[in-house]
């Protein structure tokens, strides 16, 4: 059974494989819930993912406040997580990125849909939330728990939704699944691209194909690409 | 003459080279036929291409039973390479991967072929193999010998096919080709989507070509590209 | 309170930065201008980015002669600079590049606009400015100061050109803001083309929202990539 | 002055350059004339270009025998150098690769031009040879003289021309322009599809912009990237 620590680790990992993959530059962040107390998560200082340390992680409640800022600085767009672990007491690691593939379907209003079976875990329809809509002319910044709450609602059910002009947003039952979910994202809406401007007909996944792949996806799975990744960005790999 | 000793040191460079060259990510497999046993195969037990060891490697009898697993966590989709190992005497290489290239023409339909005389072993036309036709709502994981025998009759004479939404397979006569083979899928799955982009007219190379591009690719060719990736990847190379 | 030794390190790091992030080849240069003498400016002898050390650093007048120029070869295309610190007495950075992203605006006169917060600072929209239009057939190159202040009447207030058929101008107030610009322009480029192949309805960012982006850009937000950055280039960062 | 011997170093060099730029992969190759004897010139035994050293590099006539083959294997398409250099006596450098951006052009006849500074050196306009218009179906490979002096032909005074399904052939008055010139025209030919992507209207490089950059492209422009790819690839730097 993973401890507290073991996750914290965790987590640092996957700032660092997130960086790696090009899911995240120097901006974007990663969180996850406390195991122990559901009001509570854990997330970086202000800091690129790529050089998040153990001693970066700090502890937030749901309105987003650190319980001991240690005298850093804070992400700005901390609402994305409080709001977002509020609404839905099953997400226990929430993503916030800029990954490139996204953007394009952020501000067209194409559906991004997934097409392969790595994909699935996207979700039927990757729905899009537009802050202009409610907030009029911002730095489209994610910085009031208001403006979190609005993004949390897009959330639905759903995994995963794009803000426009902005970036995206990937929550999940567990984090590998999560970074997962991520990273195979940013793939998708690259191939989607491809597979649409060579043919108006493009198959996507079904219904049926996309809910078994998402109940098949286990931990072993993910697995198998954690533990790449944490060679790949020199991590310790605990099963 | 190479020792089957050679060739599993092989079988593992093989998986580093797809990884590096960005043929397999964290998932995908590459097995080689047991050189003195006809209804054998060798494949590693589950772990990502770019990880595999020299002791990760399983014999597998043809229905993908391990003769001795080891304690490991094993592949699931073995089927696809028993099913081609079956079908196919002259087969003593089989890949399976999601490179990102193909996955748009598998769920087009759109036709790929050869344009560029590297790739000509991929072979005249590459066939589109559906799971769903048969198989209904499915994870899209070959799981099961049924499975791999449906998409193993898709790939009749040929070396290359795609599945839909998922990946694709390639076949050859000896190891280093196959890898080859490969790799040039991918490009050429990229430079036709560029090229058709470009013009309505493009000139794929002619069934005369390929055949002779296919007869001209010998060992000497392939150990060129051989050496250069057994350097990239830090492994001996074997002449 | 930074001095002249700390701005002239943070220029060697500029242009290392510019050259692993693709902004730059072999090719492109960045100055700044001297803190307390707005009649001078400081920029590499002629030499790749990539290799810029500190002693290739020369300091130049508006007329773009050196001071001292130690013997060394100077770029050719210095009028970029002293005219652009000469028409804006706001302007502390140049950047001067051919990020492959902008050249084809510059070549269609397709108007780049941003489409995403991070690139906000580009400005509303990107002119272009042609050195054929007044000067006729050249090698392109910005080798005189007419040429050098035509171009800087095209840069108007705003923080970015194109030049059609060679690459892009980026200024700015201070250089950690100007390289932060010249790598989201090229980024902005990329993804422009992909959603205008997408759909014709691009919702870029209204200018309200440009405008409240480059208010709020500050230096604590451009130093979480500034910390990045020299990281990646493994040179040391001052906050 | 450079020696023969500084030559066959900066021989090598281009070998391990344009493999690390992506010019060749492990196929293609680069040849210098004699300086000395306008009827020989030197290319590398048969080895990927990343892993030629200088022990590789062996002596032909312009029949593409070789003076002393030391026992190692040749490359077969010798005769695409001993051709160039027999046809143009100006040439005393030839590169043969597979650069992907060229391809799309060979296989569709659709028209690479230069569009950016940079790019000039490539020439007006580049030629295609089709190989099959003559020779029939073959495996595409310049096998004979024939075959060398039919498409040195399609050369006729400038320095770049496209083989269909094949690749692409540089030669240039010296060595390191010649590199230049090839990693150039992989760019243009990638800029190229962008542009043509985004508008109908190209506005490519005049004649006399061609022209003047030509000339204007002088071993001191050229060095300031020579010395930037050499460091790249660790190789020592000559003036």
């Amino acid at each position: 059974m993973a401890t507290l620590d073991d996750l914290l680790e965790d987590l640092v990992t996957a700032n660092h494989v997130l960086a790696k993959l090009g899911i995240v530059d120097s901006f974007g962040h990663v969180s996850i819930r406390h195991p122990d107390r559901k009001d509570r998560f854990f997330l970086s200082c202000s800091r690129a993912p790529e050089r998040v340390k153990r001693d970066d992680i700090l502890e937030f409640n749901l309105e987003c406040e650190p319980i001991d800022a240690k005298g850093k600085h804070l992400y700005t767009e901390r609402p994305i997580h409080g709001a977002a672990y509020e609404a839905r007491p099953d997400v226990m690691c929430v993503i916030h990125n800029h990954s490139p593939g996204v953007i394009p379907y952020g501000v067209t209003g194409h559906k991004l849909r997934p097409l392969m079976h790595m994909c699935a875990t996207i979700g039927h329809e990757v729905p899009i939330w537009d802050q202009h809509r409610k907030f009029g002319d911002t730095d489209l910044l994610v910085r009031t728990m208001p403006q979190g709450r609005d993004l949390a609602k897009k959330l639905g059910k759903g995994g995963t939704y794009l803000m426009r002009g902005h970036g995206c947003v990937v929550v999940g039952p567990w984090m590998r699944r999560t970074v997962y979910t991520a990273i195979y994202l940013e793939l998708n809406a690259k191939l989607q691209m491809q597979a649409e401007a060579m043919s108006r007909k493009v198959r996507f996944l079904t219904k049926g194909e996309v809910n078994k792949v998402t109940e098949t996806t286990s931990p072993q799975n993910v697995n198998r690409a954690w533990e790449n990744w944490c060679r790949m960005v020199e991590r310790p790999f605990r099963e």
